[in-house]
């Protein structure tokens, strides 16, 4: 049984940002912006209230304080002050799902922050002790140092149905995602559901593990990509 | 029976802000600073860690988002934005308490905010929903729209220790606070809790509810105001 | 002789805001964000350059210090605050002009920093103090304390040629512009610069002043409305 | 000839940092804070007018983007994003100069800035390209990536008098200044300028390079080390 995420909510202010309403209906997680990154309380509650209508579970989508690089640059926090970033914002968003009375479903970090746990075990600790304190799992990426530390606490393994990989097994991320293709984003998702392997961009295969399968909002065809994913996982899709 | 409250944790950054250390064991309610106009998650989980060790409880300190006006510049916001911006901070500062095992106690806005919603019914009833959110009661005066609005859903009233009433029953603020007389202090403290009523910077006697007792932490000499009024209000405190 | 404004670098972070490609190429005068409700330092610097390309003259766009409400939240600050906070926000883009080679034209303020010194002299006055540093005209509406303060100093009023005008002659302000009849905003255009009158939405005639004509780019069909006032402007456009 | 300089301007809100009151008189350059690791608009008018009041001359402490961090936590930006942070906080301050007649004297990076710009040329070649839009020397460290980047260009070469060293060359930083004795403070000065050496923690001798002397705000007896330094080179310092 397997999941379909996607990250929500992550408009601004009077800014858009991707097709919360279109992809909502094609998804069964919603890692929800919780202020740091992008978002802010009138479109947190608004995201939750959203989700709530498609019987879509709620994830927190912690980043690093950088809203004017979109969580998307690098910085250097000591471990506590980490770990008390990402407890203020999954507060804070636990405050709306209090008052829609949902539960808190898992965290899965943002951006540059999801990429630092990723290669640094002492960040993927700071947020893993966050973690505690709400008794969710965390998302993250097989192979990495999210699986070696989030492993043993109820991990939730990741594979992105719109971003290439490295024959190493990592992710090619830029600031701005591109189109992706959706029979390609289709066909990837089911293999790496049924046989836990994906083709690196120069056709090598690699082992991934998919507990859930992510879709981005910001893709410029997000909402196609999720239909043919969505369509295509439906065999495999557990009760959100 | 009276609880003693005050304003705590809003240092920011490298910066202080009043000897936390030195009143938390004077009190028994602390209004936790939430990251608007003061504070951030470090700050805010450290004071929660403080109260605890000093059995004080703790309540959130939510504010207008002006963190370089701390919180003391009027801010017009809809209705609905407004709730939202109570429950984020709340939320996330209900994740600290959730951390330690402690429940919210109580919400008391701050600054403009707090006097907004003293004189205009719409921005109390903002306020009333995010705190419907939490059960908790609302910290106010008497006399205000806090008590017209919030008084139906359990009202913690205060009398103010360390500031000067107008004989119209308003508080006089400034952006800095001033010395205060601390055995003036304990005795409008103890005459505010057993008569209920208090002299206004003329002279006027004017009435004045107080559940509690508030004491500022940025008042020039505001452990000792502390003091004498935790030593004068002995008979009365309740156990925190 | 006449001038065609647009509000212009208004995106911010990954966020887009308006076509500024699109809308270059048919104005005289581009108001430039200046960080505190819109835009950043990389966002100013290429506006500034898309607006030298174009032969456009910049003027500085300030704002209260509100990015989460767009600059559209009215804000109580001390006069001396105001001022400051002007300074600094024309200053930033001074520097991007610098690196140009190009002089500041003029000084319009934002959303409800705009609104308030219409309607408030001791706002209208902390601005102009700012300009005065600069030593550059104000842009604002005839009829309102814009003129009655800066109409000394070298004013620029301005008509809007897509948005609709009460009898009183203010402005109906929305937080999201709507799209706006193009052949209508270049008949209401050539008729303010011409006759010095346009019609109210009751169709009550009323007197204004239109040394320039000013275009928003956020309302959604921006691009057409820019260039039917454009090519109706024509015979009265001064070069840029 | 040389000259002392310090970090000004870093209060925020109504917080306090360093006593700028009893500073200013000791020192003949102030690098004043921009705005974004701490200063506000107002903050930096006054710092300003403070230092023209003592003759003192005004160069700009830019930060990178981390008011909560106080500009002491690493961050990555890309180059040409920095070169705009670096355009946008000096322009900034260039206000504040402009309105009291004064000139921008140098520019001197704030905390991980400095540092980083000290070991990474691409970092301290983006900050050299803001500085060349203003025709201002960049001031530094001997013997890093700021000499042999801005070295070419006008470089004013720091001593730290309040800091240790490393026998590397390096300095030994803490989040939190501490308190250094100004006799000593002051003999390393004068030694660092005439002798061209200091000694390191270990008592190794160090070469070092003083066009200037820099003492901190924030070290817990600033004012005392100021003056120590100030009567010890009097012999040595040029007219600001």
């Amino acid at each position: 049984m397997v999941a379909i995420n996607c990250d929500m909510g992550e408009a601004f202010s009077i800014y858009h940002c991707g097709d919360d309403e279109g992809l909502m209906p094609l998804i069964t997680l919603a890692n929800v912006a919780c202020g740091f990154h992008a978002s802010d309380p009138r479109v947190m509650r608004r995201t939750v209230a959203l989700a709530q209508e498609h019987g879509v579970r709620v994830g927190a989508h912690p980043s690093l304080p950088d809203r004017e690089g979109f969580g998307r640059r690098e910085m250097k926090l000591e471990r506590d002050e980490l770990t008390a970033a990402v407890i203020y914002q999954v507060g804070a968003l636990s405050g709306f799902l209090r008052e829609r009375g949902m539960q808190l479903s898992h965290i899965k970090p943002h951006g540059s922050l999801y990429g630092m746990a990723a290669r640094d075990e002492q960040v993927a600790e700071a947020i893993a002790d966050a973690a505690d304190v709400f008794g969710v799992p965390l998302m993250g990426m097989s192979g990495t140092a999210h699986e070696r530390v989030w492993g043993a606490r109820g991990f939730i393994a990741e594979y992105y149905a719109d971003l290439d990989y490295r024959p190493d097994g990592s992710l090619i991320i830029t600031r701005v995602h591109e189109a992706f293709d959706p029979a390609e984003s289709a066909r990837g998702a089911v293999r790496a559901v049924t046989e836990g392997v994906t083709a690196a961009v120069d056709g090598t295969e690699i082992p991934v593990r998919a507990d859930c399968v992510c879709v981005h909002s910001d893709t410029p065809n997000a909402v196609e990509v999720a239909k043919a994913v969505n369509e295509a996982l439906q065999p495999y899709l557990s009760a959100p």
